[in-house]
């Protein structure tokens, strides 16, 4: 049987080579059974004539073919599919199952969560994306990320590409988590009092699970991270709420009997208030006088651009107290999924072997890759760069939405990446948010934020880590707009 | 200043170029403080003449810090330090925190386990290493995997790359999961039947989290896999135990009032045995009978090498009774992180939302990268390579065991990767496998696979994985000698 060259077709979306297309495509033949072995192949001339594209793109395809085994080749005569090539099992055309399961019965936990306003995924499409936490692709390294992945890839590194660490991390990251990151924000911590997370979500989880449980008493800030409010959730402790103001978690109306309190003095979430040193010590000399622990999400702190950074709670805590929670998705990007935990010794040990039983360690590769683009400079070139870019669009934002009478509810004192804002009171935002997609627009609503129940609808945030300056003049106008004529 | 080139040196356990190294240590000594704002860099004359390398390296290290603004060239004045260098913010030099916490009421969950004996970390550079379920250097496609990763490391997949999923996953990995390795075990899954995690021990712990929680009873098999049994003592359900045999796991064994049913159906851990079909009908006669389900971890299903592969008990499951768990970890490489579950949609649909709550999605780098390596006939190329290979090594383990009187006491008909062993009952294997250590012979004690409180001490695993053929005599012959000596 001879296969023809009709049964080829180049896909436009394929992203890739055209070799590799190539052999994707006869790989995908021979493993559907629809190239039988022994078939032969068309002829490099004919293929590359059908295709349209150079003959030496169709052998150089074929050749490849032949070192994995889907083709041999036959001299003159061409090239077939091999005896031995790469096949499917047949196990018979099972019919599709049914299900008599009672799921109801089987499933003892329920995690799905409301369905929330999400954005778009196609959202680098709208013009006016005032989006929050995602990677723009303007400011991002990606040349040398590329390159130090690409280092991280080779032979030397080998070990940290496959190896399986079990609890362990990467010696490197963690060395420089210590030695570089940490210090920025004012923490000494030596390695055993670092673990690294698969990002901040997964710290947050972690910490959780071990520090709480039936009979003890969490409290977060509210309004707060909602990611937070569902880990808490799970936890089967006693949840409590503390109220923020524009200076961030109040001390004194943390609920009695607290064991954890989950804080963001950098950056509370999504006020954007930075809590003052003086709250931060009274924060502190209750925990010490109440016997509680405070775990510290310090997202973001890079981005201090208005005024230096303040030091991390974290770095005042003489008592081993504060759990810190640091994270490479904002000033790297989300996908790559890394962050870390910084604790006591005890308490490190316990979330390792908890971090070991759910999922062993994040994958060496992604370790190591950091590990090289932060030993490298280029982290904080990046972090220069973002800040630079920040600190122009956050004075345009501002000088825009002043011109359009847009009011502001919290912004961060020392720069950040959004400003939360309110709309008049009869505006609710999720409704808003998705008029202005219609518009190009894109917005968060502030809702989610909120506890369920007491939820005031006319709050909203807006980021502008991903959107150009020059979009945002005419992208608040278009909010503007749309508040005047609700 | 100048900065005298007396204080550079070269590392020559740096992995990475010359070039790399020479940036490293500027940016180093300027974030330490050691090289202050305005100070002169060493001409790259000096420098080049200094480290014995050539002027190029020097002047191009200089020119890309420059462009990460750690240095500024003044014309024929040479590189300074750039004034607005990246620098670690100053918080003064705090003392070290005390721990005054009482970690014992704070840590409410132990979730760290005995000590077991571990392989050794250095293992590679032992002679003959009978090690279980590791990357052999010899075997793997390192430069196809990098060249999958390269791509995925492109423009084209900047999104994949750097966005944050939330629950989702990469959907062309899902689909060439559905389209591609689920078919080679019988089984037809939709996408929305399909999850993503981070290895098969992060599918175990969902599925264990999703399933189980006071009141409800699990069943794992013994001696079974150790990691399985620290999953489910975190789970709050009460968890028995089900004997196995030289076929696998007993239908008839299992524990009345079982919810759920963990097993290893094609490839028993830790003695290789493959149940047969008609006591995998039985299993699903009795879970339906008694509506219980059955996890199904179905490692190593690629290794059938002496026989055509087993379906998948998930292939013949007509009421969804049956979550399957597959991993790319021992066919790629274990530190990948990379597995997945199956499962009816209201399964997967609350193991999706527990996995968004621990850790929100795996690296989308990483998920892409799989389903290039997939895509493009590498994995099946690879799969044969190793079969090829394992069954060589087979044979040869088989031949010298035979010949030395040892004694296998469970081998996987199908193929598999290890043979598990008995030695004489007087044998202690953790000791065994110590001394053997000085004798460069790597074997796995058999005890951490029993039960705690009843471990017969004498078996032991014996894996071909990682050992070249041309090895494996001498090895086993050194095993022999120190079991004759004990």
């Amino acid at each position: 049987m001879a296969i023809s060259e009709e049964l080829f077709f180049l896909d436009p979306s394929f992203e890739g080579t055209l070799q590799k297309q190539l052999q994707h495509a006869v790989a995908e033949g021979v493993l559907s059974g629809r190239f039988p072995v022994g078939a032969r192949l068309p002829s490099s001339r004919r293929l590359a004539q059908h295709l349209g594209i150079s003959r030496i793109t169709v052998t150089l395809a074929y050749t490849e073919l032949v070192a994995n085994d889907y083709l041999t080749a036959r001299g003159r005569s061409g090239y077939f599919v091999s005896e031995t090539a790469p096949r499917l099992p047949e196990f018979g055309d099972a019919p599709p199952a049914e299900d008599r399961v009672d799921w109801g019965r089987h499933l003892v936990a329920g995690h799905s969560r409301d369905a929330r306003v999400a954005r778009p995924a196609d959202w680098r499409s709208y013009p006016f994306p005032f989006i929050y936490g995602q990677t723009d692709k303007r400011l991002f390294d990606h040349a040398n990320w590329r390159q130090c992945a690409l280092m991280a890839l080779g032979q030397r590194d080998f070990s940290a590409l496959t190896e399986d660490y079990y609890d362990r991390d990467d010696d490197r990251l963690v060395e420089f988590i210590a030695r570089h990151s940490l210090p920025r924000r004012g923490i000494r911590a030596r390695p055993e009092e670092i673990l690294v997370t698969l990002g901040a979500q997964n710290a947050l989880w972690i910490a959780s699970q071990v520090l709480l449980g039936p009979g003890r008493r969490a409290v977060r800030e509210s309004p707060g991270y909602p990611q937070l409010r569902d880990i808490l959730g799970e936890s089967r402790a006693d949840v409590l709420t503390v109220p923020v103001d524009g200076r961030g978690l109040i001390p004194e109306a943390v609920p009695a009997g607290a064991d954890v309190v989950f804080a963001t003095p950098s950056h509370q979430c999504p006020t954007a208030a930075t809590m003052p040193m003086e709250r931060r010590r009274r924060l502190l000399e209750r925990a010490a006088a109440e016997d509680f622990l405070v775990v510290e999400d310090d997202y973001e702190f890079e981005m201090s651009f208005l005024t230096p950074p303040t030091p991390a709670l974290k770095s005042i805590d003489r008592d081993g107290r504060v759990i810190y929670v640091g994270s490479f998705s904002k000033s790297l990007f989300p996908g790559l999924r890394l962050g870390y935990l910084v604790g006591s010794a005890p308490f490190i040990r316990e979330a390792r072997a908890l971090r070991a039983l759910m999922l062993r360690h994040p994958p060496g590769h992604i370790q190591r890759t950091v590990a090289y683009f932060l030993s490298l400079g280029h982290y904080d070139a990046l972090i220069r760069r973002m800040s630079g870019a920040f600190q122009q669009r956050r004075a345009v934002m501002e000088e825009a939405i002043a011109a359009h009478g847009l009011q502001v509810a919290g912004r961060d004192a020392l720069g950040g990446s959004s400003l939360w804002m309110a709309a008049p009171p009869h505006v609710d935002t999720e409704d808003l948010a998705l008029r202005l997609r219609g518009e190009g627009v894109l917005i968060e609503p502030g809702a989610a934020f909120f506890e369920p129940g007491a939820r005031p609808g006319h709050f909203y945030r807006l980021a502008y880590s991903s959107i150009s300056r020059a979009a945002i003049p005419e992208g608040i106008a278009r909010i503007a707009g749309a508040i005047a004529r609700f």
